[in-house]
C-alpha cells in the first residue's frame, strides 16, 4: 500500500450547525491534522429521510458547508463535496447489497432504537414509521466510504457500529471477489475520551430536536438576545452561587480563556456576580470567536458566492477517484 | 397527458435462455404490439444477488441479450439497455428509500419465501442467507419502473405485488412532493390466462435451478443428443401410448404444427409409433423454429458483433430520459 493514507469525513446536513456541533464536532475535525489525503463529504441524501422539505434541506444543505469552510476547512488542501455529486455512491451500494446479510441491518444501533421507541409507545408494529433510508443507512454509509478506497473515518464513538460494518461487507467483498479486486479495509478513528457535548438553553442536551440550540452564525444582535433569555434562577446578585449548576457558565467554560474563567467562577461562589452580567460576558466570548468567521459564513451564504464553485471543484476531485474505483468493483463482480 | 404510453419489461439476466423462457415469456412479449414507446432492459444488478462469479454473469448478460435479438426484438423500433447503464435507476432508488416504508418490504413474497423456507428448515434466524439485495429487491425494481416514468408494465402474475409496491412507492412520492413533480402511476399488463410453463426434460417444471432445461440456441447437434436423451417409459413401439403423460409430447406441443400435431396424437394412442420416432419430430419441430435464429444469436455473442454497439446506443436512449426524470425528481426533493 502506498504510504499515504485516505481520511473521509461524513458531514450531516440535516440541520443549521449550532455551537454544540461546532464545539463538539468542527473544531475537534479540523483540529486534527490528518492526512494530505483528507476527503468531507455532505451527507445530503441521508438528510432526505428526516427533512422532506425541500427549500429546508436546500438551506441547511448550503449552511453546513458554508459552516465547515468558515471554520477553516481549507478546499485547496482537503476535497469537499456533496453525496449526491457522486452517484457511484448509490450504485455500489446496489453492489455492496447484494454480498450484505440482512441481519446485519437487523442489528443495527439506529434502525434498533427506532423499534424500541415503537414498542415503548405501544406500538403493535415495531417498523411503524422505520422507512427504508432509516433500514438501509449503514448499507449507503458503507459505499460512501468504500467507494473512496477510505482507510480511515474519524467518527464519534456512536457510529462505530456502523464503522464495523462497512469493514464487515468490505470483508465480504474481498473474500467473494478478492482475486480481481479488494477493498481496503476501513478503521474509525475514535476521539480521546468523550466528545464535549454542550447543554442547550434548558439545561438538556444541546439538540435541534429539543429546540434549544444556539445557531452558530446567529447575527450579532440576535445572539446577544439568545443568550440573555436563558432560562438562571433568582439567586440576587449579591449572593453566592454554584457555576457548574449553572447552563450559563457550563457553556463560558468552552468559549473563554482559562485564566478569565478561573477568576469568573471565583467571583460567583463570593457572591457579587449577577447572572446578567455572566451573560454579557457569554455572549462575548461566543461572540469574540465567531465574529470572523460569521463574516465568511454570510460572505458564503449569498446567493452566488464561491460556496459553490468549491462544492462543484470538489465533486470533480471526488468523482476521480469513485469513477476509478467503481470501474474496478464492475469489473471483479462482471458488470462491464 | 400525452397519448403515447410507455411500456417497460425487465429481462432476467440470471441463466442461459432455455426454451421454456422462449415459450412462456420471450414470444409472447415480442408478439404483443404494445406501443411505440416500448422499453425494454436488461435486469443485470438483481441478477448479482444469485450469479457471484463474474465470467458466468458476463456470459448471461450477453446471452440474454443475443437471445432477445435473435428472436426478433428490434432495437430500431424500441429501446434495450443494460440496467448497469442507468447510474439514474440507483440514485432514484435511494431518493424512493426514504418514503418508502419498511413494512411494504417485509411483505413481499420474495422475501417472504425465503423466510419460509428457513423456518421449514427449523433455522432459528429467519433471515439466514437471506441478503439486502433479495430484501430491496423491490425497491429497485420500482425505481427501474419509475425513472423511465413507465405507464405499463407487462409482468407475469407473480410479480403483481411488485408492481403494486412500485405504485404505492410513487403515490408516496407524489403525495409529498406532487407540487413540484408527480410520477405516473404505473400499471402491470398480465397475460390473458396463464402463461405456458414447460415441462423440463425430467418432468418438473423447466427450471435451470432443476438442472432439466433444453437451452434455447444448443448447437444442432447437441440438440439432438439432449431430446434424445429425455427419460421415456419401456412401452414397446407397438403399443398404444397417452400422449398426455409424455414430456416429449407435451414440448411437441408448443412447436409442432396443429394438424400435424393431431396426427401425431392419434398415432401414439393408435400403437405403433415408438418415443424415438417422436423424439426425432420434436427435435425437428424445435430445431425448424430455432435455426434461423441461432444464426443471428450466433453470430451477435461473437466477440466483436454489434450487441455491443446496440446496447451502448440503448443506454444512450435511456439515459436522455433517466436523466430527466432524475433532475425533476432532484430539484423536486431539494437536492439540486
Amino acid at each position: 500500500m502506498a504510504a499515504t493514507k485516505t481520511f473521509l469525513t461524513g458531514i450531516q446536513t440535516s440541520g443549521e450547525p449550532h455551537i454544540g456541533n461546532y464545539v463538539g464536532a468542527i473544531k475537534p475535525a479540523l483540529a486534527a491534522a490528518e492526512s494530505s489525503d483528507t476527503l468531507y463529504f455532505l451527507a445530503d441524501y441521508h438528510s432526505l429521510n428526516t427533512v422532506k422539505d425541500p427549500d429546508r434541506l436546500r438551506h441547511n444543505i448550503r449552511s453546513v458547508a458554508a459552516t465547515w469552510l468558515a471554520c477553516g476547512l481549507d478546499p485547496d488542501r482537503t476535497v469537499i463535496y456533496r453525496q449526491s455529486s457522486v452517484p457511484e455512491v448509490f450504485e455500489l451500494s446496489v453492489i455492496l447489497s447484494s454480498v450484505t446479510g440482512k441481519g446485519l441491518m437487523n442489528r443495527a444501533h439506529a434502525y434498533k432504537a427506532a423499534r424500541d421507541r415503537n414498542a415503548e409507545a405501544g406500538s403493535a408494529d415495531l417498523d411503524a414509521g422505520v422507512n427504508m433510508g432509516l433500514f438501509n443507512y449503514p448499507l449507503l454509509m458503507a459505499a460512501d466510504i468504500l467507494v473512496m478506497e477510505t482507510d480511515y473515518v474519524p467518527v464519534g464513538r456512536d457510529q462505530a457500529q456502523h464503522l464495523e460494518y462497512a469493514a464487515d461487507i468490505a470483508g465480504s467483498f474481498n473474500h467473494l471477489y478478492g482475486a480481481s479486486y479488494s477493498f481496503p479495509i476501513p478503521q474509525g478513528v475514535y476521539n480521546e475520551g468523550d466528545a464535549a457535548v454542550l447543554p442547550g438553553t434548558d439545561g438538556r442536551k444541546m439538540s435541534k430536536s429539543y429546540d434549544n440550540t444556539i445557531p452558530l452564525f446567529l447575527p450579532e444582535n440576535r445572539l446577544r438576545k439568545l443568550v440573555r433569555r436563558i432560562p438562571t434562577d433568582s439567586t440576587p446578585v449579591e449572593e453566592p452561587k454554584n457555576p457548574d449548576s449553572s447552563v450559563v457558565f457550563q457553556l463560558l467554560t468552552h468559549f473563554e480563556e482559562p485564566a478569565r474563567l478561573a477568576e469568573t467562577r471565583k467571583r460567583l461562589e463570593a457572591g457579587g456576580m449577577g447572572w446578567g452580567e455572566l451573560k454579557d460576558q457569554l455572549f462575548e466570548a461566543i461572540n469574540t470567536e465567531v465574529a470572523p468567521m460569521r463574516v465568511r459564513y454570510e460572505r458564503l451564504m449569498e446567493p452566488d458566492s464561491e460556496l459553490d464553485g468549491i462544492l462543484a471543484a470538489g465533486a470533480v476531485r471526488a468523482r476521480e477517484r469513485s469513477r476509478r474505483v467503481l470501474a474496478k468493483v464492475r469489473r471483479a463482480v462482471g458488470i462491464d
